[in-house]
């Protein structure tokens, strides 16, 4: 592996477990709003869930000679942005939040995944699979819309701003991250590629809407 | 096993249940005072082990046929007063509580678990175990006092608090639940018996607050 792929691929292991160590926090806050103590286990499991994969990346990043906690600082402030600019008012939205908007970064980190050699390609395909947990969103959400017709429109605004969001910070955090941009421009081969990228996390996240019943 | 022995055993995993859940809430949230991101995953994690904990226990109530939320249901109060009345003010003090107090609250469990039938007993001192996430609270809080020496007096007047509150807390759930008190009654044997238990627990506390450099 050459040099600047090396640092390409602590970049983004070094963002994705930086990621995984702020969802854990934030899924860990949600699940206070919890109404029933199953709800609130449920997502505590899936924080849990969350910090099995940070400690998985921080070793890997260890065994490449990598410092976790400088290969993560760089995206601190872009992930900590993020989290500040959705943080959910209600349970709901806090559900759509783990499952549209994890399920829409999981997508572009996968993508990314894709031009790594192994076995770092493994290992974020891995901690990126989905845990099963993510049923317990769409059923909530579901009862929850079928109680209550008008909360599907607040909760597909709100679906729809997580996307809006995350998509300006992604393009804020490339710009800054010369060897992150190369890997992506590499890895696509050009400007259709990336169409094509684009389209493909656009399409994943209108079935995600679509499963928790509201319009993408 | 006799209706009251499961009673019993149902009251003690379900305490145990939702002492893990609180636990993980404390622990996610005083990861957020770290001042290293190390420190940050290092809480994470301890968070993190309580969770699998509680899953097995929930998963052991289902089998005994026993709802997991309606076990729960009477020591919510019990444990979120004690950790109202004891929410750390700064890093130092929420190690000093997932140290001084979870290894408290856990000495206590496995006392009485020993008057448990099996499997419960095995479960129970299994997810009590140690899971060597101790060592990282241990250093961290040594250091700190060595750095400054101010340190130790106020953490130990902290550490003194968290025994008084615990002990209350824990007078009141037995007093209020027969079947626990039945258990430990007759576990023990007799006063004497009780009088032994509570040495034994007491020891252990002084031991814990001298590994951190804290007089007890």
């Amino acid at each position: 592996m050459s040099e600047a792929d090396q640092g390409a691929v602590v970049d983004l292991l070094g963002v994705l477990a930086y990621a995984e160590l702020t969802a854990f926090d934030r899924l860990a806050e949600d699940a206070r709003m919890a109404p029933t103590l199953t709800g609130r286990a449920a997502l505590a499991r899936m924080a849990a869930a969350e910090i099995t994969h940070h400690v998985r990346l921080t070793e890997r990043l260890v065994e490449l000679g990598a410092d976790p906690s400088a290969a993560m600082a760089p995206f601190t402030s872009a992930l900590d942005t993020f989290h500040e600019s959705t943080r959910p008012s209600t349970w709901l939205e806090g559900l759509v939040k783990a499952y549209v908007g994890d399920g829409l970064a999981a997508d572009f980190y996968r993508e990314i995944a894709e031009f790594l050699p192994d076995p770092d390609r493994a290992l974020v395909l891995e901690v990126l699979d989905d845990t099963g947990h993510a049923d317990f969103a769409v059923r909530e959400v579901r009862a929850a819309i079928a109680a209550d017709r008008r909360l599907a429109g607040r909760l597909a605004l709100w679906g729809r701003r997580l996307v809006g969001e995350a998509i300006t910070r992604s393009q804020a955090v490339i710009a800054e991250h010369d060897r992150l941009a190369d890997l992506i421009v590499t890895g696509t081969g050009d400007l259709a590629g990336i169409g094509r990228l684009i389209e493909r996390i656009t399409d994943a996240h209108t079935e995600r809407m679509k499963a928790l019943g509201l319009r993408p």
